[in-house]
């Protein structure tokens, strides 16, 4: 991801993912590192700017957006890692949660923080972190929006290792990749996919009322009260 | 809980409770700890009398008085912390199960022991338990009805972090309290509901299969004889 | 499991451990102990020779026996403990999957390792994985078809102990069983089919589907010409 200062993911970001992963599919790709042209952060997750004064068909465009980059994220033919050199919240941690391993730095936080600002993180993005985590550090880490430490972050399960640094980082991805080119392409494929149906399946199925919860709840009065405050406290600690 | 000796559940205590819990959330409660007034025992779980020597109706009262009282804990608005300063077996390790968090002391034991008594613990109670421990730990404790020491309940995750005492275990229990306060409460709520929503729906859709199973169980002469003596047993051990 | 030189499954070694899981049953036996003769295999897992070259009604009768004994032998309504004393891959580790408790011995590796060759490991399998380890350790492991050696198998809770020797690992086998010998017979195998139900009832209502997927594998081209270069390098091996 190279959308400076840190990768938050509009309309345009996502479709930029969503042709990527489609033209690594096509040319019959063996592995994707996902990572961050940042220093430190993986991604910020959605651009709330998105949802800030929204028009409804731009919205329900970025939602969809969304959508269909994830379905396509989670469920690759090819092994996907995410190599996390720098926070990830909410939108971040979902991307890193879609990969199928993760290996993240010192120093770095992730979560999924959507209760820490009023928002209620979408089905598919509990499932995923539940998918990872288990149910009952998923209900607790939800509930309370929590971002993990590095630490924390190993111990729960939801990275799989630890590296120095960045260059440690993408090198372990590395070996990840490699520990995977050679297992049958068409079985691997086939349990991963069966290991991710019912989670795709449940978007998919459920596509037009997930678009329809988010526009609702974007269009709330005090919904757009608190982004506006949020937004405020991101142009004050940058100016 | 203040039902001396052990806060055994009977009928009148569970409505004392689910009219506690009502009132808690009337008033707009910002958090729970759920605590014991004994030195020893947090709960010492239904009151096996009730289930002696039954009346129908009487019987059906205490089993849907438990599921009421259960539904609302289990769902509370507001945040709950369990205070483990004593025993928790059975029902008292349900109420434990069903709070967000749980602090324990050491030298307790907590556990669904049914099976042990030659019960079947409710379905309900056994979704308690795997939605915190998960399925294979659940499976193993609940098919030998095992009673966990601190330590082990700390190691499997039945209990979130053991402090030194009954005050320590307060404050911690208040900690969390703490850690929950400044979170949006709509998000929040959401997300537990969310977690909790199919749990809670399979009592609710359930509820009059699940008091029947109570009652065919406890009118089974065979069952009876294991009551009596075991409650021969309680009045040997206090005589 | 005496079936040299590595215990590995064909009709005829399913059928006995059918029958004999039956007996069991019939005897009321109290616990069992699968254990195997060899002194480096617990089983080897499916005879692969019975896939090669198939014949119809052959194929299907081994598919439908495996079934069989699988159905039994997770249903058990007494204890069961698998002594690994051994390696026990792909069926190897289904078998120890499917009993309550597992010893294992060091210098074992263990793991559905159908990926790795070429093969889709069924669904049931894939369940049993998942009900013992958890979702994300089993998507995991199963994409990647890992073998686990004895110190990953403990850490991620494939296995729930490891003894030193043959002779301890059958010790530690013993003392489960006693630790089950007192429970309530009733209420034990009730809780035990709880838990196992939606797993057994999956493979249940969906035997036909199960077999016709084994026989459309089997009988593509790709397949039979991967196992011929796989029995190749057995007898290379072996030669």
């Amino acid at each position: 991801m190279n959308r400076p200062p840190v990768n938050s993911l509009n309309t345009e970001h996502l479709e930029q993912l969503h042709r990527a992963l489609v033209r690594l599919e096509n040319e019959k790709c063996r592995g994707m590192i996902l990572s961050s042209s940042s220093p430190t952060v993986f991604s910020a997750g959605l651009d709330i700017r998105e949802m800030y004064k929204p028009e409804l068909e731009k919205a329900r465009k970025f939602w969809r957006t969304l959508q269909d980059m994830w379905l396509k994220l989670y469920s690759t033919p090819y092994p996907t890692v995410a190599a996390i050199h720098g926070h990830a919240p909410a939108g971040g941690c979902l991307l890193a949660l879609s990969c199928e391993y993760r290996v993240i730095v010192p120093n770095v936080k992730i979560g999924l923080n959507e209760t820490q600002l009023g928002i209620v993180a979408p089905q598919w993005f509990q499932d995923c972190m539940r998918n990872v985590i288990g149910e009952r550090q998923a209900e607790k880490a939800l509930i309370a929006g929590h971002m993990f430490n590095t630490e924390q972050a190993l111990q729960v399960g939801l990275v799989d290792e630890v590296a120095a640094d960045k260059a440690a980082c993408i090198a372990r991805a590395e070996a990840f990749l490699a520990s995977q080119a050679n297992l049958p392409l068409l079985a691997r494929k086939t349990v991963k996919l069966g290991f991710r149906n019912s989670t795709l399946s449940r978007l998919m199925t459920g596509r037009e009322a997930d678009t329809k919860i988010f526009i609702e709840y974007i269009f709330q009065p005090k919904v757009q009260k608190g982004i506006e405050l949020y937004l405020q406290s991101l142009s004050k600690k940058s100016g």
